[in-house]
């Protein structure tokens, strides 16, 4: 989450929610989905080796090859922060620079944890839409081989974007060979991985490994999964210590087999993509039944997930008794609205008749 | 673990383990209890705010300041070492250090985690049963105020120890006591607490709180739980800080009522007493039936869940072609035996038969 | 120093200039001034007591509290990055924010030394001339209480600029109230103080503590000393902790007494002043003859000892066989000339009107 | 310095020391030598490049590569504990170990720097008298390639120690040879190597590089420089990083020719081994003359320029009224005497005739 808003908390204290109806406020406040969990309860027989040493693992990260690609190493962690930060650790050294969009969750939403525990600098680069090119980057490419200067070595960008936006291949392999040209490295932050690649309709190959990106984030927890994020190395030798800072890193699960099972349920028959699927469906029927209430301004690209709408605050604040969403920058009044894999139709026809209702009585 | 073993990587791969058979390598390569697995199920209904703002959490935590005192604030994260090195970097600086037992998992089994996240140094007593007391440390109490040294800080121990045993009330209240006369604080690694509440038949106030300790990892994995710690301040005030330790530590679940849930369960009619009281039963059955065998030497006394026993080499290495369990000091041929929430007396008499009939074709 | 340079190295090795002869690459290239080398030798007979208890530092910084006002607390340490990065230590914790001008030191020049030690995120506000001020600051102004986002807590100023500006005491103020008024503390880089507080006409204490500023780093290695900078704490409370910082910090000299030394000849009878006064005023000279030759055009104003020049490339180039100094931007073929304490109008001269015969060749 | 101490700050305080007599604190009181001053003088004219492009720093380096070996590469850095700290960060990532004496300037004297910047776990070794042996490491060797263990990496000594005595060549290669047979690196300490190259009548070389030493802090400053110690990488390829180390470790010197230039004079004709050799004779004068007396107890044997020596309380502290020297061990009433390169006979003299008398008035 990234808002532009003086205080969160007295935000939060501010609203008047009531919990029993389902908001848009964030793909991460919808549950489980039903094949998950019942794939943790198969796996719940008898003993298994802890830390990973077992056979549901064994299973997993076979899957992950299968995905993304012969070469690639997975190690799974426990939340999205620890995926961007550790897996970056194991690529640089804390001299190193990390170049970014200024929207992206390592900048905005990991309280500092990037630098914490890299050390590194993160350098940002402006943009509206979440996306960032090799031209907007040229900025920081200076000071090489200059002890005085942080080095640059990561690019890292959010696929889907924090702004619902996605990158094409071509925009990915541009980055790539941008980065690789100058003995840099690509990272991608792939929290929401599933929903660009539907929305490209591409496999998750095509999207990663083989355009080019070296070390990827592949989260799960967004779309339908308990918890358990995946930090893929695409290229050999770059997971080489891997072991030792996922642990040193404190995200060493004891009981592994827990996070496995829930990524043998996600990729079988691809529940991975209905889902998201349907998450992107959601957002495009809401951003239509929107655009019809005269007033409002979606103000980025729909490709994934999210919608963007400026929303006069009284009306919002309005709403926000009913339904739980957050304010994007609290300056022009832009409001996120989130569609999850069990967002349904009825819920955003609920939402927006109220929507309407509300700024005709406004205006 | 800790391991008195040159690679422990070559060890696990030269074991020709079956992993059909349960063994008794760790508490924590046990399954999930049933209970806590229908609790999470319970949960998964509709959307919660994220990151702890729902109310199974709100629940959860009132469940904590029941059992620990009406002060306690208590914080989820999701490993072991999480909740030692975040609950410690909550009350220390860079320039502290940390006095713990030379076998404690804080020094031995967290890849340098403290060290790495806290800046801390982390100062040891030899102890061959794993606790401390004051006149151990008290070579470790000197140059308070002076800028060269670092300054001591923290107590920390674990509750029941590495080594199967257990601090007494008074022991605590006399290291609490120790600590707080120096401007120092008590930390308890509190990963087997219900295994020490139970081998001291008290609660857990009266095992933490009540005898001076001020911060608290409590676990729960080890004893039926599937994943999720709780960092327990039981005094006020040493929490200020901490929701952002967690965040930049990379420790806030977005789901976090999965793993409220589980200690929902955990606490619902004492779930926490039968399971760790069941795994410390069988810990003495398996005593004593091995006691039973000639030439086989217990080491430690067995006040908890697990059994060190000096097996002579050839034996266990024909041993652990049937079941897992580690050495713990290869020097001398002793083994951990652990029993779980879920070990079966059938299973320990299975394993006790073939060592006794090992035993007499060894001699 | 900030060079928009590919590859610093690559540069340095093809210079081919003569060390002969004094060149306007850094104030730092210039020697030390000969009273400050005397009182080093005074101060070097019989012992002292190591690690600052020793007369000469008491009477040093009992010479702060004179210049800085009574509460000042200062301690020395070795480079100026030390200064900025220990200082910021000791009013920070790692889930705070720093806010600072893209071209300041702490930004550009100490290779993620900031983030490496302290943890914190460094966040920039773009600027032409090296100043920044509060509506540049406020779009960093979000996220508080907000335990995702890095907190805001210091904004750190350099005065004179990284590009030969100054702030006004109006400025100063503004800032420093912006700060304290969002519980934020204002943090000044004072590597080159002296040449503010001569252009301004003002003391230290007026351009710092009384304009609100709450730590400084004071230089004086740029400005005739040989090395040792001070952090000041100017007010009460902020400095608790600094001792161990500095030690932990690795900045603890043990022969302290020839830093104290080299500020009690700074301060006495205003040396620091007239060197000072000298660089600027060279910079002046020099701005004055290089607006007479044509086609070469100022970049900013000169109001310390920096002149920022664009000059074709070719004619660079040949200058740079004979004097040693930096291109700034490569992109806009700027340079920087600096002029130190011992900087003379003859050696300005000689450049000058080598420069201008280059120029009327280059046409 | 390590002081079984209480509080030392109140110890310093407790004293009424007059600073107008010389004392036997440590060789850090002492002064600088006239020929290094002399140096520094002679540096002083025009400019030169700053951050060690300079020909006095070329010079010394050659020297360093003279003095230790042709694939010596060698960075100044201006503390000793920076010398330590930055030096074997260049060697180790944050998950390896450092094993050192219990009794080493890195464990006991550095406020926690080793581990708050390398990350890494410092593990210690008990010790008498300050050297430590193969036998006694190996309790610390286990854990290979185990995620869970700090991998073991780095073996500490100090020559001389911080007790006194020396290693011989025979002692550290073979540490050397235990460190490689192991994967891991020796780094020597050697604030005191000039003593301790005195001591065994070697040359530099002989000592360090040839006795199979990897990495050497090397100082001068406790030996008659002002400041400005040397790490220097004795194998190809150690270094390869450390530029960027130093300067974001704060330790980058701009005018750095006032380092180098006293590394010329204190190898000019040998100065180091005068200077050393006078401190270790005194040392052994001292000695002699303190066994004259009844009833006091050497305690460590006399290898360089340390000595040792049990003292009965109320006799030591009438002595602090005229000397200022540090308790070692306050529980066994020890006490260190440091003679530097400018103690006189004249000085020990009247001290022992003090104590000689303070003693017997006391028994």
């Amino acid at each position: 989450m990234f808002f532009i808003l003086l205080h969160v908390g007295l935000y939060i204290k501010r609203m008047n929610y009531s919990e029993s109806r389902k908001g848009f406020a964030s793909d991460n406040n919808s549950g489980v989905h039903p094949e998950i969990l019942k794939e943790i309860e198969l796996c719940n027989k008898g003993h298994a080796i802890g830390y990973g040493a077992d056979k549901f693992t064994e299973k997993a990260l076979g899957l992950f090859r299968e995905k993304l690609g012969p070469e690639t190493e997975t190690y799974f962690v426990l939340t999205g922060t620890a995926a961007n930060v550790l897996g970056i650790t194991a690529v640089t050294r804390s001299w190193y620079s990390v170049i970014t969009a200024n929207t992206a969750h390592l900048e905005q939403d990991e309280c500092g944890a990037p630098e914490k525990f890299t050390g590194c600098k993160v350098l940002t680069v402006d943009t509206s839409n979440g996306k960032i090119s090799p031209g907007m980057i040229e900025k920081h490419m200076h000071g090489f081989d200059f002890e005085h200067h942080s080095q640059p070595k990561i690019i890292s960008i959010t696929q889907s974007t924090e702004m619902g936006t996605v990158y094409t291949v071509g925009e990915i392999t541009e980055l790539a060979g941008y980065a690789h040209s100058r003995g840099m490295l690509l990272h991608m932050d792939g929290a929401r991985l599933a929903n660009a690649a539907v929305s490209l309709n591409l496999s998750f190959r095509e999207i990663t490994t083989d355009a080019g990106v070296d070390l990827l984030s592949f989260g799960g927890t967004k779309n339908g999964m308990m918890a358990g994020e995946a930090v893929c190395f695409l290229r050999k030798g770059l997971s080489r210590d891997f072991k030792y800072i996922r642990k040193q890193g404190m995200h060493l699960a004891s009981k592994m087999r827990y996070i496995s099972a829930q990524y043998i349920a996600y990729f079988r028959d691809d529940l991975w993509k209905s889902l998201a699927s349907h998450a992107n469906r959601m957002a495009q029927v809401f951003a239509q039944k929107l655009s019809v209430i005269s007033n409002l301004r979606i103000t980025q690209e729909v490709q994934s997930n999210g919608v963007f709408v400026i929303i006069p605050p009284e009306v919002a604040e309005k709403l926000q008794k009913k339904y739980f969403f957050y304010p994007w920058d609290e300056a022009i009044s832009e409001y996120r609205l989130m569609a999850s894999w069990d967002t349904t139709e009825k819920e955003i026809d609920d939402f927006v008749s109220l929507l309407g209702k509300e700024m005709i009585d406004y205006q």
